[in-house]
This record gives C-alpha cells, sequence and structure tokens, in this order.
C-alpha cells in the first residue's frame, strides 16, 4: 500500500482509536498525515488533540482545529429543523446531521494542503462511514478514501490496545476496559450504542446519561420560555437575540435541566440491519415542538401537508448521508421558500421531560378568529359549506351506485 | 319544507343542541324522526336520552340506542393506529375517527325504518359536517341530508334558548349560561374549543381537562406496563388479554393517572380556515408510541419507510372525513397487510406526562444481535461496504465533475 | 341583485355566449362592464369583439384587448412543462394552464379599473369556473365573483337564443343550431367535449380536427427537427432562436402538419365527475417528449426520480385550479431550481403521429461514455457491485429467516 | 476456489457467454453445474441448449429446460401492468420484470437439487446482477451467489474466445466479430444496448430491430382491435379468450406488424450511471394504453390519483430488482385491491406506430352521461358549486390577506 497515497487528511479526534488510525496510516502508507479536528459542541477540549498530534509526529502546519459551533448549527441544524426532520417518526437525527460538515471541511483542507486522500474511524458495520464517504465523493470526485475500519486487521479490542502500546500510543485508563457502549457527540445531540444496549429489552442504566437529568430529578416547577423564529429558524430565547450555536447551547441547557429530550428506539440502518440507539437530544427536543407550532400559525395547509409528505424522504436522505445530493438540495430549496413566512414566537412550559405548546403568535398569522368563531359572523357563508360537502362526496356516490 | 321528508334519523346526544334540532325538525318537515344516541365511551349516561325523546314525543320503536365501543375501538380506532395516523404532525384524530362509525349507523338505522333522511348537530364551519356527510353519502349515495346549523336562524345562543323555552325544552342550569367551550368526547379521546380557546396564544385553563391529571399532580413514581401486540393491534396489557374497548379504556386510565395526553395545537381544517383544539388522548398517547416500538422491531425498513410517506395523507383523509373512501380503503389494505408481521410486547415507562419506550421484543424481531454486534462476526463482511458506498456516490461525483 | 356590484370586468370571448353574459350583467345588475378579450393564441380576431363590446353600449375605456401570448407560454406553459405535467398520466393540460392567466389580467384590469367584481361565462359543471375563481380569490380575496351559468335560469339553448333575440344580440347562423360539442382553444391545445363526444364508446368524426391532420394524412417521409434547451425551456428548433410563443408556434405547425397531438380520453373533473375529452396538442405533444429527453441526459437520477414522484401531485394541482396556490409555488420553487442544468438539444423524428427521440446531446451531460461501456475500464471497479448488492438485500435476508 | 461449493445452478442460456462460464464454474469451483433454461418468450429453441450441456458433460438430471411464458405473463408481467409501471415515465421494464422469474425458478432448483450455489451471466456494471441476486438473496438467504463477470480475468473479447478455444466451446461464425450491441429478450420486449449505440446522438440502424416493422413499412390502413380487461387483467382480444401469454403474444404480433413499441432512451442504472438504451415492446405498448383507459372509465378519482403518485416508486422497485422486497408486495395488494373493479372494453386504432384510444365500456363505469351533460340535469345542483369553490378558495384567501 506504500505510495498509493502521498497526503491523507485525516478526521482525527484525539482519542485511542484515531490515534491508532493516525499511526497505521503512516505505517501502511508512508505517507504524510493531516488531522483535522472540529469542535462541534461534542463538550471536549481541543487543544490535547494538538499536543498528541505532534507528539505522533504531526507537522505543526498539518494539524487543523477548528470550531464549526456556528456554522454547525446556521448551515446544517437549522436547515434541518426547518423540515421537521424525524428518521422513522421520532430521531432527531444528531449525528447524521454532523457527517456533512466534517467530510465538507476535511475535502477543504485537501485542497488547502494538496492532499489526495482523507480517512476517518468510522467502522465498517455502520451509517456513519456511508456519510462521510458520500461527502467526500460529493464534493470531491476524485478523493482517495480510506476506511481502516474496513481494511485493517485489528478487529478486536485486545488487537487494538497490542497495537497501541507497541507504538508506545497513550492508552487513558479507562480504555483500558471495554467500554460498555459507543458514543457520538456535537452540539445537537449525543448517542449511545452497542455492547451494554445491544439488547433492545433492556433498559438504559441512569448513569449512562450526561446531557439530562432524569424526569424524576427535574425541578418540580415547571419552566416557560419563549423562542422567537424568523423564516423558520430560532433567533431568540425570552426576548433575547442569540446566534444559531448560542441559542442551541441555551436550549440544550433549559432541556437537560427539565429532563427533556432522552430516546431510545430501534432503527433501520442504510447499511441493512436493524440497531439499537439511546440519544439525548435536550435542546433538539424542544425546537422541533416550537418550529411546528410556529408553523401551526403561518404556514398555509398545503405547504404544511406538502413539507409532512416529504418530510420522510428528506430524513431518510440524511440519514442515509446523502445531505450533498441534489435531490437533498432541491427539497431544501422548497422547504427554505416555504420558511420565508415562518416568524412569531412560541411560547412553552417544560417541566421533567414534556415539552408543551402553550401559546403561539405571528404578525404573519394565517389563523383568523372571525373566521373561527362559533358566534355569527359576517366573513364566513356556513351554507358555502353545503356545496362543498356535496362536490367532494359526488364521486364516492357515483362508486357506490356503479359498485354497490 | 314540510312534506320534504318524511322519516329523519337524528345523531342525537340527548344534549339541549340535539334537542332543540329535533323539535325544529319536527317543526319545519311535520316528519317522524328517529332518535340514534350511540355509547362511544364519550362518558355520559344514555338513558336519559331515551327519556327525553320519549318526552319529545318519538316512538319508543324509533329510539335507537346502541353500545359501540367495541366496534369503534375494533373497527376504526385499531386500523388507523395500525397506520401510526398523525394529522399534522401531533393531532390524533380522536374526533375524526369516531364521525364514519356514527354515520355508518345511521344509514343502517336508515335502512331498518325506511327513513329518507339523515340530521346531525355539526355546525357549518367545521370538518365535523363533512366527516359525517361523506359518510352518508358514501354509504347511501340518495340519501337526503338535513344540517340545521346551516339552514336555520337560531345561529345565536339567545336564539337557540328562546327556542327551546318557546318549545319547553328543558335547559339544564349549566347550559343556561355560554359554555366557555365546546367539547366532544369518546372513548379514544376529549376535545376542547372555541370560545375562551380562541386565542392561540393563551394557555388553557388547568380545571378544563377531564381525563387527565396535570403532569404536576401525577404519582411522583413511573408506571412501568407491558403492552402485547398481534398483527398490528394491542391485545394485552401486563399479560391480560384484552378485548378492544376495555384495553382502551385501561390504557386512558393508565395514562390519565399519569398526566398523559394532552395536546394544545393550531390545525387547518378541511373548511379553509385555521383552529385552536386542545385534547386529552390519554390512552392514544401511550398506545401510538407503543405501536411505532413494536413496529420498529417487527417492520421491513422498506415496508416502514412507505407506511410513513403514506401516513400525513392517510392522516389526511381521516381528518377530512374521507374514511369510507376507495383510497383511504385502498391504503388500509396495504397497511394491514404490512401489519401481519407486527407482532410482540412493547414495556413502557409512563411518569408525569411521559410515554418512554424501555424495551420491545417479538418472536418476529428483525433485529439480529449477531449482525449489529461491534465484535468481529462472520456474518457480515465489512468489506461490502465500500463497493456499497461506492456505487451509491457514483451519480453524485458524475455530477459533480459535469457541473463543477 | 341591482347595486350589488358597481363595474365589473367579464372575461368576454366576443362570442355569442359571453355576449348575453354582458347583457345580462347589464340588466341584472345595472352596473358598468368592462370586457377583458385576450389573445392566447386560440385564432381568432380579437377585433369583431371590440365592435360586439361598443355595439352593446360598452365605454372604449372599459374596452380590454390584450395579446397575451407571449406570458402565456414563457410564464405558465413553460414552468408546466419543466415539470413535465400530464395529468392522469396523458392530458397535457391545455385547458387548465390558461385559466390562471385569464384570472390574474382581469385582476390587474380590476385594479385598473377601480372595479368591484369579475365575471366569466364558464358552466356549473366543469373545471374552469373553479380555475377561474380559485385565481380571483387567491389575487383578491375581497373580489366579488358573478358567475352567470350558475345564477340565471336560462340553462338551456332554447332560452338563451330567445334571451338574445329580445335583447337583438346577433346570433351568427352556425349558432342557431346545435353546436355538435363544446371547445375551447389557446396556443397550447384545442379541447372538444360534450354532446356528440358525450358516450366515450364512439370515436370522433375526424373532420371535428382543426390543428392536425390525422396520421393517415400526414407525410409519408419524416421529419427531423433538432429543439435547442437552456435551463428546462426550449429557445431553439433547428438552430434558430425562437421567443416563448414562436417556438410553440412553430412546433403547433411541425406536430399538427406530421399527425400529432391528437389524444381521446375520459378524465376525473375536481367537481366529482367523469367526462370525456378529445384534444389536439401538436407542439405540446413534441414538447414533452423533448424536454424528457434533455432531462434524461442532464438530470441526476435523484432530482428526475422526485420530479417523477411529485408530477402527479403538481399536475393535479394545476387541473384543479390551484395554479396560485402556495404549495404549487413551492413545488415550483423546487422544480426550476432542478431545472438549471437541463440545457442541450435534442434531436426528433416526426412521423405520422409519432414523436421519436433519435438523438439528444448536452455539455451538461450526465452520461458518460467511459463508465457505461462494455468494454475494460478503469474508472469503474466491477467488484463493488459486490457489496452494493449484498448491503442492498441485507435486509431482505433477514426477512426472510425471520419470516420464513 | 474448489471446495467452495459442491453444486451450482447456472441461468444457461445456450450460448456462447453462458457456455463459457459453464466451463469456468467446472475449472475453477470443480464442481457439479446444473443447468436452467426457461423460455420466458424470447423466440429461441431451447433444445440446441440441452445438446450443448450434455456435450459439455452435464448429467442430464442435472439439465432444466422450463417453458415458463404463462407464469411469466401472468404473475409478472401483468402485476406490473395493473400498476401502468413506467420507469423514468417511458420504459415498460421489460428486462426488469423477467429476472425476478429466473431468479426465483434458479432457487426452486437449488431446493430440489440440493444445490449450495447460483450463477449468473450478467456483467459487473449493469443492474441484471442486482435484479438476479436480490432474487437469490431475498429467496433464499443463506445462498452462495457466483457472478463470473465480476470474478474472473476474462474481460475482454478477445480473451473470452480464447478461453472458448482452448476449452473446445462450440463458436457459432457470428460470435467471432465484436455484436455491434447486445441484447436481451423475452415475450415482453426486447432491448438493445451498447457498442454502435454507445453515442446517445446517434440513431440507431433500421435493421437492428426484429419485432416491428418500422412505422413506414406498417400498413397504409389502420388496425381497430378490442381489449377486454377483468380485474385489471386484459383477458380477451377482439372477442376471443385468451391465456395471458397467448395474448401477449397476439399484441406482440399486431404490435409489431403497425410499428408499435420501439423506445429510445437514456436511463439512470441502478447501479448509479446512465446508459443509454433501445426496445422493441410492441405488446406491451398497446397494453398499457388499453389499460389506462380502461382505468378511466372504471377507477374512483382517489384510486387512480393514488396509483399514479405511487408509480414512479413502484417502477423504481422494480427497475432496482426489489421484485420480492416487502414493500414492492405491500404496494402490489393495494394495487390489486384497487384492481377489482377494473373490468370492461377498450377499442384501440393501431396505425403506424401510434396505438390511439377510440373507444371504452364497463359494466363497472363510473362515467355517468347524466351527470356530466351540457343540458339541464336534475342530479347535479350547480348551485354546489359555489360553495364548494368558496371553501377551496378560503386559505388562500387568508394567506393572500396576510402576506399581501
Amino acid at each position: 500500500m506504500k505510495g498509493e497515497v502521498k497526503k491523507v487528511v485525516l478526521a482525527y479526534s484525539g482519542g485511542l482509536d484515531t490515534s491508532i488510525i493516525l499511526r497505521w496510516l503512516q505505517d501502511q502508507y508512508q505517507c504524510e498525515v493531516v488531522t483535522f479536528t472540529a469542535d462541534l459542541g461534542q463538550g471536549e477540549e481541543l487543544e490535547p488533540a494538538r499536543k498528541k498530534a505532534l507528539l505522533m509526529g504531526i507537522k505543526p502546519e498539518n494539524i487543523y482545529i477548528d470550531d464549526l459551533r456556528e456554522e454547525f448549527v446556521r448551515d446544517f441544524v437549522f436547515p434541518m429543523f426547518r423540515a421537521n426532520a424525524l428518521y422513522e417518526g421520532v430521531y432527531l437525527l444528531g449525528t447524521s446531521i454532523a457527517r456533512p460538515l466534517i467530510a465538507k471541511r476535511q475535502i477543504e483542507i485537501v485542497q488547502a494542503t494538496g492532499a489526495d486522500a482523507v480517512a476517518h474511524g468510522a467502522t465498517g458495520k455502520g451509517n456513519d462511514q456511508v456519510r462521510f464517504e458520500l461527502g467526500y465523493y460529493a464534493l470531491k470526485p476524485d478523493i482517495k478514501v480510506i476506511a481502516p475500519w474496513r481494511l485493517w486487521d485489528l478487529g478486536s479490542r485486545t488487537k487494538l490496545l497490542d497495537f497501541a502500546e507497541k507504538h508506545q500510543i497513550p492508552i487513558s485508563k479507562d480504555k483500558r476496559g471495554e467500554a460498555p457502549y459507543s458514543t457520538d457527540a456535537n452540539l445537537l445531540h449525543i448517542s449511545y450504542e452497542g455492547k451494554a444496549l445491544e439488547d433492545p429489552w433492556v433498559e438504559p442504566f441512569e448513569d449512562m446519561f450526561t446531557r439530562s437529568v432524569s424526569p424524576e430529578k427535574a425541578p418540580d416547577k415547571a419552566t416557560y420560555v419563549e423562542i422567537e423564529f424568523e423564516q423558520g429558524n430560532a433567533v431568540a430565547i425570552d426576548g433575547e437575540k442569540l446566534s444559531p450555536a448560542s441559542l442551541l447551547t441555551k436550549l440544550n441547557a433549559l432541556g437537560g435541566a427539565n429532563g427533556i429530550g432522552r430516546l431510545d428506539l430501534v432503527e433501520n440502518r442504510f447499511v441493512g440491519m436493524k440497531s439499537r440507539g439511546v440519544y439525548e437530544t435536550p435542546g433538539g427536543s424542544i425546537l422541533i415542538v416550537a418550529h411546528r407550532a410556529i408553523e401551526s400559525l403561518t404556514l398555509d395547509r398545503g405547504e404544511a401537508h406538502l413539507k409532512d409528505e416529504l418530510m420522510p424522504r428528506y430524513a431518510e436522505l440524511i440519514y442515509n448521508g446523502f445531505w450533498w445530493s441534489p435531490e437533498r438540495k432541491a427539497i431544501q430549496t422548497m422547504i427554505d421558500e416555504v420558511s420565508q413566512n415562518v416568524s412569531g414566537t412560541v411560547r412553552l412550559k417544560l417541566y421533567k421531560g414534556n415539552v408543551t405548546v402553550v401559546g403561539r403568535k405571528s404578525d404573519k398569522s394565517l389563523y383568523r378568529h372571525d373566521y373561527v368563531t362559533f358566534e355569527e359572523d359576517s366573513v364566513y357563508n356556513q351554507r358555502d359549506a353545503e356545496g362543498f360537502i356535496k362536490l367532494n362526496a359526488l364521486r364516492m356516490r357515483l362508486a357506490k351506485m356503479a359498485r354497490g
């Protein structure tokens, strides 16, 4: 494999697995490695990643550490929430939506450094490998992709640790033993899957969760909050304008404190098998409820129903890794157009796991009290309903007459 | 209008409004009136309706009082839940799903009594008139439909009360004043709308709710429950087999006690305006979560996603009153076919408004631990993923190459 | 009805029916009438309409005669063809697509003249009344709409002729007798329906057709033609750049001469019944084939399939009169975005009713000879297909294992 | 590879390519080979395949030659036509629909012979490998699949011929040179692709076609034909009841003689690239027009539009090889349910490439002359249309008022 690539950009977390990959790439390809470490709000220090990379012989100019939190929320999370995307009815796509940004930034670094390859640390059974690689190929069709987990023979924990020791890669104590599950985190969510969670009949342990208290431990008194939207995006909380990442951070705090956003599900992976995942998405779980509420006031029925019918497809595209596909972009164009009128304020009650809409208002509201009132009115002629019903019924009457 | 109809079957609740309608029909059409009162689990005594009807001169053989609870849940609620139907992402269609059954039974009584007309008490601004009448026409195309609210001049509370007094229709004290909202109830839900709720920015008062305690007043300790499904239908709770209506009754008790199932929304009516509705659906809110969970284990991905994509359309059909339409039946055929494998058990945690899935198991499970495990395995070749990704990426690579 | 409206804008063809309407409006409402006559390419002189209007007492400044052909093709026909719209699989929507433009222009004239009402000559059983009036209401919600055919008692030919004679409205000889069918025409098509065509088992008479020779009478030698597209729109024929209306005119000539574009169908009207229609759409029948062919080369698969799945909905919206609806505009936004790359040239063979694609080329082509060739190649690794197939098969294998 | 499989069932045409595969399998795996040759109406003698197989050492009991024509049309072609399936708007899926049957029969032979593997002769770039293999895996999840074209090093014509000569496999003269294109044939269609057709700007040569005369050479006089349908399936032609395969054979003759059914297109393969294909589907091209026509009379609008919206998805599933998928079966269940009423007779005019509907009638017709007539009528109240339009317009009026 030596000579196959000359410079590879690795998505590098600084953790044990991607450090092993870093060394393995150096060994196998005898090539220059560029490390890319992103702050997507996963809640970890990034400077240790720099130190580790330096220790492993990466040149300073080949170490990229970027704070992508604002871009992540503004250009990926928010567009997705404009679509009310839920995969299989419940999953908020917290992992899926981060991958396209990482792929995009890796390809930008490829361009900046003159690299010819990219590498990632996703395994060969999951969705993430697909999401990364579809992104790479869509953005740079001639890129060389290296997925070590599909190539090497280090397919067990023991072999990995042996490799690390042999190559003097530091192993923190908690990595010695088998982790009871694996996680992925960013500003939108944290996921847990595998090992201890593999039996879908077994409830997760309480001490696994890191981003939310349990509903039981949440305050006994509800928190009320108002979220303001402009053109489909949340822009302020309780009157305070906030940048996208700051706003989501604040919603995470509010949700986490009130026991909001835990989810336990069995999902269908793109690669063909089912898996069990547990997620915490405190802020996102508030946001989707609020967004639907402001839409309920400001979207025309035709717009809303069209969005609802396309949503499962849109969510599937993101889950499967097709963020950069022409059809995802096409649907997004439509969603964004429709979102132009989605502005106003939603009032929510947060209480021990519940997110309840208790009010919504908007200058663009299509709700008209005078049309809906039970009182006599002058704007709506009730007798119109007869013709409306009769013509809607006509085809069914004809079918019954003909078919019996 | 006299002579226009000779015998009319009225959907008669025994309440003030439909009693006024009863008298008005007698007056206007000088016709025989057949009253039909159904127990759909609304939680009211039906015998008073019989007495009232007799008092108003209805012949005993023209008084129909039916307990339709089992039919309601078995043939209407359960088929709808097999589809995971949610209108506009959130509404469980509690009112919508009862109307087709009432229409069906009214038409059966038309056939039994030789009547030539039906009447209902729905107003001219709402969805229910449509749902009733589409049902009537679909089942008996030549039926004469009378919708008094669209015909008479009793369009205000004062006029109604005057009419009642003039015709010696008893008015219970609480009906004297304006009700602060109107309600509709059955075994699946109770709705509140109008008047005090017409401002969508104002939170409903706590004392309005009748089927559930607030999350705040629910027990501080979670209730765990296991629901067993066969072919898409819930059939047992905690090991006890229950008939459809008994099962939903039990879920209502469980949900209501744990603060589950309240919903406050702005919805798009079929007749064209938005309205604000508040709903309590304690059992249904548990059931839909449980049903999705057992599907997550037993449905193939292709089946599940197809159902998800058709669901908004299906829910819209029911909301708009097209239960008896050929296309609703066609979609149902598909859903029922797919539901053949949806059997197994779901374990839920109910706690202060939250319904959380904590386990699911099934003899028909498509979840395979050996395929999903992080460990080395012999059933799935990780290298297959490379080809999978490359061919999925190919069209996007070609697009990028051609379009830049 | 006198006093109900003060000035009404009538869609006026100059023919007998709309002349009767004109007089009837003057009689009934004692109001000022503004006539609007449009050249949409229907192939009739418009000046006689002016003379007739003057004769009937319309003030010169109240007579609007507009050549809308370019706007019609550019802003209505072409956007619809970008969507490949076919109603019920076959109908090119020639009548449907003209109505929104007429409604738009009528409302513009309402604004210009300070009128408070509009009137049209569509009957109460058809789709056109819906298309006109949905347009009026969508563009000017407070407009007063007058649909004489639904209001008056002139519901038979005899009564109409009596009215005309009584009011000295000139009746051309060919209007004396019953027309054997009714027609609607514009630059895109001509339709025939009713009377002699009402039995769907009976073939139309050859001499009814006006825009095309029969395939039998078309030349024995094929005509080859090249159509050039830019961003989804046809812009040139055989190298000659043409404006939208000129281009469609030329395609009509080519199609008509070669026996192309006749269609005989039974369709489902929005108002609930089926009707039989016969259409001639010579140019449009060429255009849709050519457009699909250039798309086949330039659209990504994801884009093309998304368009195909939304097309029936889009066509239904136009057929039903919802051109001006928010959801039609939303879908259009998506279609137009996707059409940015739909440029190139299509070569067609026109022969006795057949439109056959015989070549297509494009600078934006996504077709790559090197990828598709049977020969050995270096760009596509055939072994990738194994993994692709295996992962696509996985869920079906698991389903078979679990279900037997 | 020796020892990897013990008995393999090969889809064997008797032609050069699959004869080479036969020998290669014997060489490589040293295993027993079972040959399976099907008559799907491709128009070739099958007995030569038996002789060749015997010559190559296949045991008589390992040679399966089956006439599958009736099963093919009844259980595959007809169900697909009930859906009006067209891939990418135009392609009748003639190749796609044969693959699932071949896969099914191969797996049956696997079961009958105790084989442990299957092999096919499809290349690594096309759709057919996917269609075969998805079928194998869906029907027998543990089957071993051998796709020689993806495995061997005989990737050019020269190498193949060398191998054949070396192994004394007879090469017919016309196979010596390069074929100008490749073909696939069955009772539904014949396809041509590759080589001479690879430039999509170049028109196919006339002498390539084998199943139809050109429109130019077709009779100068039209042929009229009546097709009778029962429950969505064609059952008789001109009054003569015919079995499925006999009926399609007759339609092929009618279509071929009248220059019907040629198609030249660029399509999107499932494996990711575009390819150019030319097809002849004479009978199928008649059948789809006739089927839509009988549906136009007998399907309710809701049914018809639901089918139209799902059709692109259904066609894509078949094109991509997912015939045996749970979701294709689910959609089929719905289509078959809806087809219960699709019975009646369609009259067609066939003339030089044109298939024109000129009449349709049915006992189940939903077309009602009395509802559609222009004359005054008593069944439809034209004033109902006003209410119908007003309520349909309401949301658009509200949107315009709020948004301006």
